[in-house]
């Protein structure tokens, strides 16, 4: 077999075969097969395409290029999520101890982010003493002891997967579906839950600013998961506004705790209802009508925010602040930002809202920059609002003077007002299960 | 100016600019852009094409990228030829003393082969003594003395053709139109001659197979020839059969001079008349008309077979054998095939018999492999011949036994016979000029 010939064949638009994908996910991260050759792959991959057969067998390949974490151990209700991030998305915050207590296994791989804010690893650690790091033996116990454990990304999980990322990062080849979905999925299946859920965001704010192409890919990654023997579905969502009323790493841990008690961000708190009920239908078995409500109930009577309490403490977390999370730091400077016309929110940038995030020093710019915790944005308003000149929209939270000028002008730069009241969109725009 | 961008750019279908193609050329020359960048940035080329002008400006880019040969000195009567390459072509041996006895300044780089016999400068070589490189202050008097001159490519010529070319080969990159306009054009520009004359060669021996891909690679090429200020036209010629008698290296110097002295091949006799006049009007400002009778005249009076004599023995090769080529070393072995049914000749898998006489000995397998000089192919029937079973269809040459079983199955299989005389083809299917 030679790479030169897979690289033509994909070219003319042909299908690989299993033993072809294999041989070049093999050869690729072993070294033999050259940057150069997969980068011509690639880019053939990226005009032709590739059918969810070729994209499974891909995804199958590059999840067994590394360790590959084994939860059977654990018994049959392992469930996991992933969601394709956005700005505000503290999902997993939730979504993770909502599902456990409903009775399903999360037993979860999360990473660190680069962009607007860090990621679910980066927020949890806003709880001083959370060790994103644990031996086997603590992951294993815990998870048997409460259902839940949520850890940083093993070094050597999919490096094929590492290793072709990087590549396609240097030669504009990251934005093609069937690459986007072997890479997310690839990782699902090594990390072993038997059911997997996935939250596709879709707007100004996601990577997928389309909904046809953010279905295609929610169709093409549940496909895989499906031919890879995993029970998998998918929800599209939408991100043409920030998630929730928060971006920033303590303040999002703060909004999550709001939902958890019952009290939060409505449109939040129905997305994260409608995953963790996936979850449990994937998991356990319920119906998605038993499911939804099952939720609904661990988050009114409060077992949802018991078992976030029980998680965090047994990963280390400091008990007197996840007790009292009104304790956790806050950041040295808050002000205001105010609307200088009047009208309905009708747009929000929502990328705009995320570099603010990022000026005022929430999210990093750089793999290893520190990040500052308590920075970030609190939005005042959301779609729909009436909102008089002279009004708060937004708070901005800083350790530092100098970047508040930057971020409040493109916080003010990113919200259109309008006349009339615009239409209102649902958080879950499709439901994909097969 | 990044490549990453250049690489999106290509991707999306826009045109890139001629500082994108400089950037990208002088970068990839030297070293600062990586190889799977621009093995990348191919295949959205591959995909996406280019327009005249990017062509233009890429063949510009290429051929400045090294050494730059200035042919001005010689005057205003520089005409240089090009053909794609096919199974017998021998028509620079034939059409550089012809144009050169008609005026033309013929100062010209030939390349050495792969394939099923030896290059240009292999074929010269047949006669002993022949010098293939040559000082510059050698080259520049032959080239004043009698006009004509043919060496070597040098090394340091056209390196951005060499570097893109070898990262095209192992990426499944070689056929794309613009890239091997580029490629071929950007060397004809370095040479330096004025005048350009290109021989695109068509059909089941060519690299294009069709005709429509070959006017197309010929539209181009006299696009960016004349965009980059030379007078160029270009002959699509059929390749649909061997071209002339022979094949193989003292074998096609042999009929080379069968042809300057006005009995060899009509085909390949009536392509180098179009060649060679073609060259006289794009150097010496002849009519077309005036040029086509010139060049016959100069076969039927000899004055084309003098030059190439006087050519071969300035160039350092042994004047006797000049004289009584006849007396030029033979094959060993000389063996007939025969036909094995009645017919007339109606297809010849012109491939096939490249093969033939690759296995006979007259081409190189590897660069630096040694050539038989005197093994190859003596076809007795061609194109509409009426041939009984049981006559001889050709003569393989070899030195050695052993391969002559095969040559003589791949010789046999490489032609079909039918009841009715097939259509007659040109030789010369189209001619591009602006």
């Amino acid at each position: 077999m030679r790479i030169y010939d897979i690289i033509e064949k994909k070219k003319r638009g042909l299908a690989l075969s299993r033993e072809e994908i294999e041989f070049f996910i093999g050869g690729f991260t072993g070294g033999a097969i050259p940057d150069y050759q997969a980068s011509a792959l690639l880019m053939a991959i990226y005009f032709q395409g590739m059918s969810a057969e070729e994209c499974a067998c891909l995804t199958d390949a590059m999840s067994r290029s590394g360790e590959v974490i084994d939860l059977e151990l654990f018994g049959r209700h392992s469930a996991d999520k992933h969601s394709s991030g956005g700005v505000g998305d503290k999902t997993t915050l939730i979504v993770a101890p909502l599902a456990a207590s409903m009775g399903c296994t999360v037993a979860k791989m999360s990473g660190r982010g680069l962009g607007h804010t860090g990621g679910t690893v980066d927020k949890l650690e806003s709880f001083p003493g959370y060790r994103t790091a644990l031996s086997r033996e603590e992951f294993v116990n815990q998870v048997r002891e409460i259902g839940v454990a949520v850890v940083g990304q093993t070094e050597n999980i999919t490096p094929a997967d590492k290793k072709l990322y990087a590549l396609r990062d240097v030669t504009a080849t990251v934005d093609s579906i069937p690459l986007i979905a072997a890479s997310i999925m690839s990782k699902k299946l090594a990390a072993g839950s038997r059911s997997v859920t996935l939250d596709v965001k879709c707007g100004s704010g996601a990577f997928m600013k389309r909904v046809s192409d953010a279905c295609e890919l929610a169709e093409l990654m549940v496909d895989i998961g499906c031919a890879c023997g995993r029970r998998t579905a998918a929800l599209v969502t939408d991100m043409s506004f920030p998630l929730g009323r928060c971006v920033g790493n303590t303040l999002e841990v703060k909004e999550a705790l709001e939902v958890l008690s019952g009290r939060g961000d409505e449109r939040l708190t129905e997305l994260c209802v409608e995953l963790s009920a996936d979850m449990a239908e994937g998991a356990l078995g319920l119906t998605h009508e038993e499911a939804l409500a099952k939720a609904r109930e661990h988050l009114a009577n409060r077992l949802a925010l018991k078992k976030f309490k029980e998680w965090m403490i047994a990963q280390g977390a400091d008990a007197e602040l996840v007790e009292h999370p009104d304790r956790l730091p806050c950041a040295r400077y808050i002000t205001e930002v105010r609307a200088t016309e009047s009208g309905y929110v009708s747009e929000c940038d929502t990328e705009l809202i995320g570099k603010a995030a990022q000026l005022l020093g929430a999210g990093r710019v750089r793999v290893g920059d520190e990040i500052d915790l308590t920075a970030g944005i609190e939005l005042a308003v959301s779609r729909g609002d009436f909102v008089m000149a002279g009004s708060v929209i937004a708070y901005l939270h800083s350790s530092s003077e100098k970047s508040l000028e930057d971020a409040r002008e493109a916080v003010m730069s990113a919200y259109k007002f309008d006349f009339i009241a615009p239409k209102a969109v649902p958080i879950v725009l499709h439901r994909i299960t097969k």
